[in-house]
C-alpha cells in the first residue's frame, strides 16, 4: 500500500490504519456520498461545485447536515501533508454507524474521509492522466433510472457501474456506455459521453444520468467558444455514427473515444482518426481540451 | 455499543475492533454480497440456501470463489464464542481492497464478515422479533429494475431500500412498499409481500423482487397444506383490497400486515382484524405462521 495520509473524520492518519467500523452504513449499505476531486497546482478545481453536489447527495439521503463546515481545509491539510500539489482528492461522507435497522436514524454522526493519490500536472503544460484515447463499449447493464434512485446522487451504491464495468471483461475497453432503461443513450460507468456531428457538439440530457461537473464546464466552455451544444435523447447508434466522440470525468477531463463497439470514430472523416497517432480527436475535441487546460491553467496556476 | 464478537477475515474480534479499510470496495462502493440468517437453538435455519444465495451474488459480482468454504464453521464459531444460540447472524462477503480503479480486479481478497446479535426464541414455544403487525406505505421510490442490478443479487448497495424507508420519516409505519418500473407491487424495503384473496395466498412473481429464502419457504408450505399459491403481477390495489396481508423475511419470519396507506387490511371481515388485539392476522396467515414455526421447531430445536 502506497504510503500517505489520509484524514478521517478530523485527523490526519496513516492510510494502513485508515479504517471504518463493520458496522459504519458506508460498509454494510453503500450509505454515503462522494466525490472525486482534482487538485492542480495544491488547489482543488471546482470545489464549490464539488461541495454543492456532495451536499444535494446528502439532502437526497436525508443527511442534509452531514457535510462537516471545515471539509475544505480537510483537503487542503491531507494535500499539505502529503506535500501533494497535483492529486486525485476523494472525500466521502457516510451515515456513520448507527442501530441495526435499516432506516436510518434521524440523528447522524457521520464518518468523513478524505483519500489522496498523486497525479500528474495538468493545465496547459500537463499531460493527461490516460494512455491514450479510450475505447468503449456499449454494454447490456441499464443506468439505474430517476425513480429508483435520484440520478444525481453520487454514492456509494455503485454497482451499476461496476456490472457494466465486469461486462469488458473480456476485452481491452477502457470504458462500458449504458443506456437507460428506455434503451436510450446514458454514459459511461465513471464518465459523461459528448460526440460531434457536423460541428454540432451533443451530450445526452439530464434526467437519467449523473450531471458530471466536467460535463457541466465542457457545455459551458463550448457556448463561450461559440460551438452549438444540444442536451437530447440520443439512439447508441448517433455515437457511433458521430465525428468525434469523448468522455469527460474529473480525473479524466476530456479523454478522446478512438473505438465504439469495435468500429473507429469519425472512420473516413479527415476530422477524426487522422493516422498521426492522435485517432480519436478532432478538431472540436481537440478545441474543448485546450480551452478547459486554458481554464485549470488560469484558475490553479497563475 | 453492545460488547460482542464479530469473525473478521477468518478470526474472532472485538465488535469494536471490528474494522475495514477505507479503500474497502464495500466501503467505497457498496461492492460486496451479504446474507441475513437467523440461528434458532444455535443452529442457523435454511443455511444452504442462504449459503447457494450468498454464492449467486458473488457469482453475479464476479467473484465467485470468494466465499469462504469454512464460511458455516465461521458463523458456527462466532455464535459458541458469543454464547448465543437465538441470534440475527449477517454474513458479508466484500471484494476488499484492489488498486484504485472501479472496474474489479479478476484476483479477489475478499474481506469477510460475520455479525451476530442476541435475539429471542423461535419456534413453537417462540415470540415474534416485532411489537406488533405491521403498518405499511406504499412509496414513490420504485425498485431497481433487474436490467440495471440483478434483482436476485443481495448486495451492500442498499440505498434504494433505504430511500423507500426515508419516505417514511413523517409516519409510523414499519415498511415501505415499491412498486417496479411498470407500477406493479414488488416487494418492502426488507420484505417479500404477500395477500390473501378468497382463500389464495398472492405474491409478486420473480423478475422484479428479491426472492426472498422466506418468501420461497412460506410459498412450499402453503403448497404443502394445501392453500392454493400465485404468483404474478398485481397492481397495489390488490393489496389494499386484500382479505389478509403479511411480510415476510428472515428475522421477521411472518409478520401480519394491520394496515395499508392508512386503511386497515381486510376491514369489514370477520378473517381479519377482528378486535382481539391481533388486528393484521387471519386464518390464513395465522395458519402459515403455525406451519413455519412448526418447521423452525422441527429443523432446529429437536
Amino acid at each position: 500500500m502506497m504510503s500517505l495520509l489520509y484524514h478521517l473524520n478530523g485527523e490526519l492518519v496513516e492510510r494502513a490504519q485508515a479504517t471504518v467500523h463493520v458496522d459504519d452504513r458506508g460498509f454494510r449499505y453503500g450509505d454515503a456520498a462522494f466525490e472525486t476531486c482534482r487538485a492542480y497546482g495544491a488547489r482543488v478545481f471546482e470545489w464549490n461545485r464539488h461541495r454543492d453536489r456532495l451536499e444535494a447527495t446528502c439532502e437526497t439521503l436525508g443527511m442534509a447536515e452531514a457535510v462537516p463546515d471545515d471539509l475544505e481545509s480537510r483537503v487542503e491539510a491531507t494535500l499539505s501533508a502529503n506535500e501533494l500539489e497535483e492529486a486525485y482528492v476523494r472525500v466521502s461522507v457516510s451515515r456513520g454507524v448507527q442501530p441495526g435497522k435499516l432506516t436510518p436514524a434521524a440523528e447522524v454522526d457521520p464518518t468523513v474521509a478524505v483519500y489522496v493519490r498523486p497525479l500528474c500536472r495538468g493545465g496547459v503544460g500537463g499531460e493527461p492522466i490516460w494512455d491514450g484515447p479510450a475505447t468503449v463499449e456499449t454494454v447490456e447493464t441499464r443506468r439505474i433510472p430517476d425513480a429508483a434512485v435520484p440520478v444525481d446522487a453520487k454514492t456509494h451504491n455503485y454497482l451499476n457501474g461496476i456490472l457494466a464495468r465486469l461486462e469488458l471483461r473480456e476485452s481491452d475497453a477502457d470504458e462500458a456506455i449504458m443506456r437507460d432503461t428506455d434503451g436510450f443513450l446514458a454514459e459511461g460507468a465513471t464518465s459523461n459521453v459528448f460526440f460531434v456531428d457536423d460541428g454540432t457538439l451533443r451530450t445526452p440530457a439530464t434526467g437519467t444520468i449523473l450531471p458530471g461537473i466536467t460535463r457541466e464546464r465542457v457545455v459551458e466552455l463550448a457556448a463561450s467558444v461559440g460551438i452549438p451544444v444540444e442536451m437530447g435523447r440520443y439512439e447508441p447508434a448517433a455515437l457511433r455514427d458521430a465525428d468525434e466522440a469523448f468522455c469527460t470525468n474529473t480525473t479524466w477531463e476530456l479523454r478522446p473515444i478512438a473505438r465504439i463497439d469495435g468500429k473507429p470514430v469519425g472512420r473516413g472523416d479527415a476530422t477524426a482518426g487522422d493516422g498521426d497517432g492522435t485517432a480519436g480527436g478532432g478538431p472540436i475535441t481537440e478545441r474543448l481540451r485546450a480551452a478547459y487546460d486554458e481554464l485549470v491553467e488560469r484558475r490553479c496556476y497563475d
